[in-house]
């Protein structure tokens, strides 16, 4: 059952905003918690899913939206491809259930990334496959958009930019 | 999943820790937002569940133990009743999924109850369906505890005491 961790989340998300006066910071602090339990979680995912080795940036991101936020959230996402290059995606989420006892931000937190943490979670548990990646929210219903999205770019592999620099 | 859950829950306590210099300030804290979550989580439960109203104390602690432990945590406790009065009862958790991720307290943090977000969800949740009750641990295996025991006594019902009072 997903209730009691979405209201905990809330609970998390409730105190830093009594912590940090500054939205910013508390997207800050979301993402860097989430980072921590990415890079933990990376290990759960990969023995629960006896999932292939991806083959490229696109296969990736059809793991983490459909098998990793499944497994996590219960609902999958859908994955478009937004760069030419081949390393831009974009998650739409139809239902955050992240959000589900959440009916809207107060005024004074309207820059808030209320589900931030999940943008580290999803950077931490990269990097441990050595997939260096940005992750930000692009859409967030919360704040008035049609829908949520998360955007992830592929950042050049750690190896290869240790290639170049020799 | 609850693998993402309990991790949450682990980056929930490390800033209360972060926040709060003693333990007790952390404890309090913990209780307070999951009386916050407990009766917010109540409907959850009753909806679900479709368990018919509780007779007894005893059918209480049991439906706590067996069915909302179970929903929400994965686990069921075993329950025993503590007192000749018939109010008291021990729930002993073999296993407790909360604290997976959890090798020990630090040396510093010796009086922190890590998991005592769950005595506040049960204080909520009881609240709502018109039961006082006290929620503690009394053994935890984090401290070195042979098995994690969480404590429930009711308390007189508000109405009994109403009408004492009348």
């Amino acid at each position: 059952s997903r209730e009691l961790f979405v209201l905990t989340y809330g609970a998390l998300v409730a105190q830093l905003c009594k912590d940090y006066e500054k939205d910013e910071d508390v997207n800050i602090c979301l993402d860097r918690m989430g980072y921590g339990i990415g890079i933990r979680l990376i290990d759960d995912f990969l023995a629960r899913s006896a999932v292939k080795k991806c083959r490229s940036y696109s296969e990736t991101a059809d793991m983490i939206a459909q098998v990793a936020f499944k497994m996590y959230l219960g609902v999958t996402a859908s994955v478009s491809c937004t760069s030419a290059a081949g390393n831009e995606f974009s998650l739409i989420l139809d239902k955050n259930p992240l959000v589900d006892f959440v009916e809207e931000l107060p005024a004074e937190r309207a820059s808030l990334c209320y589900c931030n943490l999940l943008c580290g979670v999803i950077r931490g548990a990269l990097e441990m496959v050595h997939l260096a990646a940005e992750v930000t929210f692009l859409q967030d219903r919360l704040k008035g958009d049609a829908v949520t999205e998360i955007g992830i770019t592929f950042l050049r592999k750690a190896e290869d930019r240790k290639h170049k620099r020799n």
